[in-house]
């Protein structure tokens, strides 16, 4: 029998490294057989927080196997999943998103609780097992919940998020607010990614009803950072729509500094994406004055506005 | 704001009546403004337990309104849920089955555990929320595990449902044998059914690849006591597969005492659903020795062979 792997979702996150090297801890500790693996490369930020805590990034797999067990973490959407999912046994499932595009032949345990970050929930799952969290571990569930909340302030982020990080902060012997700050610095430096790494570095899939969008989001300290080659980008936004037959591009550029954000789309329900916002495309720009958060903020909008 | 709406699925057994009345205890005990309600009539097992325990019938709706806000137990897939369940809020799942054709624009607490019985997961959240559970409250919740489980002798009943059973059986100060079989032979007494009312009696809808199906379960003292009939009853299930355009429905009768099932099936895909089995079609009738789970033993070779 190989080895039950833990994953989450395809151009991975802080979230989705840390949870699965988390997750499958927890479950060494309870006496699995698991291997945490990823998806698609580590960003910047992350490389950050595993360097920090003194962790290696898990083995990146192309996809499963037919018949391979395995757990997913923060995902549950099969287009945001491994290639072959739909042929695999998924065991288990550790997220906090929507659910959708998701189904299994069997009973199996899933976990989704709306709240922040999905080491919010891993944080639980350690008490509720009766099992102790070392500080690395500490440090790496910290490091995936400032990510996901920017450091707090995203509407994402709940009484359970705040208080699952203080108290992870303190196991891990860092200041949360400081460490905090760095990473997500460290992550929005843009200097060394060229539009094309941008596009891929946190894209997700979706259908809104009969539409098949991306919807991309890269954090920055000056958002011209990125739009100030805009041209370049619509291109590359386009190309990206007709290589992959999209009815919609939607690239959002957050402030961190602000907690704003400004989108750039392209598809034909460009237009209707931005009304779905009441907004409209100025100089080829939808300005989202306050949103920070894709899952809250930016999803269920484009849902109920497209369908 | 009208109350959050808990309930279970179409054709409610036991699981799913006693579920909704006691998570919504629970809920209120923490504070929630929630109403169990129920999607149909309670069976002659269910009548057995609440009254057993001093319960109502939770009240009966037709369907719920759009935008409202609502809690599913034992089930996920909307095919089995409320009429209009597609529009409205669905904050909550806890469930033991499956996850298929369900979806949310918004992140909810799904909480699925691959255990014999809901009221299994509802004894551990009780616990997490460090609420009492009643003596009246762990009556309801030991019925549901001793009807889904055919008094812990299926296999889908794990070490948590019989765990839970013993722990439930002290609180409601009752012998979980003596008690569990007197309430499953009150469910399997068919002496006041048409076969009109057997067949509706634990239907559920599935989707199995392109196919519909209906799979339906009744537990019987003597199988013959339903099978005796069995040229009316194939009657009336080729006129539900013909009224409702069904690609196979699966009729089938649980012998309670011997633990093994006979089945009955019509519609385009009954051959097929035979040698998913491994089995024929005798007598217009299929053998399943050792086959009392519905979800275990029957729905995933369902899904494996009609794909």
């Amino acid at each position: 029998m190989s080895k039950v792997l833990v994953f989450g979702h395809q151009n991975p996150d802080t979230d989705t490294i840390t949870s699965a090297l988390v997750y499958a801890h927890l479950k060494q500790q309870l006496g699995a057989d698991v291997e945490a693996v990823r998806l698609g490369e580590v960003n910047n930020e992350t490389a950050f927080a595993l360097e920090k805590f003194g962790f290696e990034a898990p083995r990146l797999v192309e996809g499963v196997e037919a018949g391979a067990e395995v757990i997913l973490v923060d995902h549950n959407e099969f287009q945001q999943s491994a290639k072959g999912i739909e042929e695999a046994r998924v065991l288990e499932v550790i997220d906090h998103h929507r659910i959708a595009n998701f189904q299994t032949s069997d009973p199996l345990y899933f976990r989704a609780e709306p709240v922040g970050c999905t080491a919010t929930i891993l944080n639980k799952l350690y008490k509720e097992n009766g099992v102790e969290v070392p500080a690395n571990i500490a440090g790496l569930m910290l490091s995936a919940i400032v990510s996901d909340t920017l450091l707090f302030k995203s509407p994402t982020c709940t009484d359970q998020d705040v208080q699952a990080g203080e108290e992870l902060a303190k196991i891990a012997g860092v200041d949360a607010a400081e460490y905090g700050l760095a990473m997500l610095k460290a992550g929005a430096d843009l200097s060394d990614k060229s539009l094309e790494d941008l596009l891929s570095l946190d894209a997700k899939g979706f259908e809104f009803g009969a539409y098949k969008a991306t919807v991309a989001q890269v954090n920055a300290v000056d958002i011209e950072d990125v739009l100030g080659r805009q041209e370049e980008l619509v291109a590359l936004l386009t190309k990206d729509v007709a290589d992959n037959n999209l009815d919609l591009f939607f690239f959002v550029v957050t402030d961190i500094l602000n907690n704003d954000s400004t989108a750039v789309a392209v598809g034909a329900q460009a237009e209707a994406a931005a009304k779905a916002f009441g907004a409209e495309i100025v100089d080829g720009r939808i300005a989202l004055p306050g949103v920070v958060s894709r899952k809250k903020q930016i999803v269920p909008v484009l849902t109920d506005g497209l369908k």
